[in-house]
């Protein structure tokens, strides 16, 4: 039996990403977008903390949106700020699944950087 | 206890690579290129194989021998071919630890797939 220690000089590195039958959810990003707007339920807001325009963040939710086979997030007009956005259950359960899936992968980088033997 | 099933509408992708302080060992295009050059002796015949051109090849192996703390492919002049190429044992233990990391990322990959609950 010997401690196994973090090799220095070279680590595993990589990325994961869901795959749907019509879309990847890609990038870190739409799903921070799609937080935000629950945090705030506004495009408007979410998309100014972002650091996206308005037009961005709503084709960005749109295409999402109609790839997707539920909708991600409802907007609706009216409201002091242009509009509500309402994040689905749905939305939640693919967040859900990312952190998931991005806590088994960092462990999995963590292990795999100790297994290696060069 | 339920049987778990691979959900067809929802995959996990993704990929790895091992990362050095100097350089990241990029793509499988390169450990191919060196697992044939190990099974052939000869660097013109690899890129061949491969569909390089015998520089391109060399300027591969050459950019990864020198970026490298120790040579993966040793190039030598003279022999019927132009010149023969020998992998070095550092060569192999890389592509030994890729080989492992792939395998255990295509395990995880389909646990992750399995556990999506979306």
């Amino acid at each position: 039996m010997t401690d196994k220690k973090i090799n220095a000089k070279y680590t595993v590195e990589g990325r994961v990403w869901i795959n749907s039958e019509n879309f990847a959810f890609t990038g870190q990003g739409k799903i921070e977008l799609i937080e935000k707007i629950k945090v705030l339920g506004s495009l408007r807001k979410a998309a100014s903390e972002m650091k996206m325009s308005y037009r961005q963040a709503w084709q960005n939710i749109d295409k999402m949106n109609k790839l997707s086979e539920k909708p991600l997030v409802i907007l609706k007009r009216g409201g002091k700020d242009g509009g509500i956005a309402e994040v689905t259950e749905f939305a939640e359960n693919v967040i859900l699944a990312y952190k998931n899936l991005q806590t088994a992968f960092d462990i999995f980088i963590k292990e795999q950087t100790k297994k290696l033997n060069i």
